[in-house]
C-alpha cells in the first residue's frame, strides 16, 4: 500500500449541542462521512462519557476518522487520516461541518508518509 | 472538560519490520504508551490486514492514540491526541519510537481546542 496519506484535523465550534451528546446520531453520521470519503470501514467504536460528551473512531482500511465532543462548549474535534490516493477525506469533513451545524471551523491538512530524504 | 488539547502526529521510518506485523505486540506497546502519557484508556481496537499491516486505536478519556503500519516500507504513522493539561503525550511518542526501533522519525505538534477569536 502507498504510504502517502492525507491527514485533516478540524476544530468545529458553535455546533448543535443536542447532536454532540447523541452517540447514535454521531455514529451514524461519522459512518456515513467515512463512506462519503470513499474509504473502507473496518470497525466502528463510539464511547459515551458521563455526564456528557462522546468519543468515537471509525477504523478505516486507509487509517481512521475520529471525533471527540464537548457539548458544554459546543465544540467537536475531528480528524480523518486516509492513506493512498483514492479517497477524498475533505468530503467527510465538509459533510460533518454541515451535519453538526458548526458556526465556525478551522481545519489543518497534513501530508503523511513522505519518505525522508536521508 | 477543558477543550485545550495537544495532538502529535509522527511518521516513523526504518522500524523493526517484525514488530510492525505483530498485532499483539503493537496492542501491548500502544496500551503501555497510553498509560505512560497518563491518559485513561476507554477501549482498545486493533485490526490486522492481509497480507500484512496493522491499524489500531486506543480510545482515551482524553481522546485517542492511533497507529497504522506498513511493514513493507518499515513505516508506521502514529498520532496521539490528548485533551486537558494533565497528560504528557510526548512520552507516549518517545516510548513508541524506541519500541519500534525507528531509525528516523518526524513529529508535528498541533494545539487543538483554542476558542476562535470571532
Amino acid at each position: 500500500m502507498d504510504t502517502f496519506g492525507c491527514h485533516i484535523v478540524a476544530d468545529l465550534w458553535g455546533c448543535n449541542v443536542h447532536k454532540l451528546t447523541d452517540k447514535d446520531y454521531l455514529e451514524k453520521e461519522f459512518t456515513y462521512a467515512a463512506e462519503k470519503s470513499k474509504a473502507t470501514i473496518c470497525g466502528v467504536f463510539f464511547h459515551e462519557f458521563s455526564p456528557q460528551g462522546v468519543s468515537g473512531v471509525v477504523i478505516l482500511a486507509e487509517s481512521h476518522l475520529s471525533v471527540h465532543t464537548f457539548p458544554e462548549h459546543g465544540y467537536a474535534s475531528i480528524d480523518i487520516y486516509t492513506c493512498g490516493r483514492h479517497t477524498q477525506p475533505g468530503l467527510a469533513i465538509q459533510h460533518l461541518i454541515c451535519s453538526l451545524e458548526a458556526e465556525y471551523n478551522h481545519s489543518h491538512e497534513l501530508i503523511r508518509g513522505l519518505k525522508p530524504k536521508v
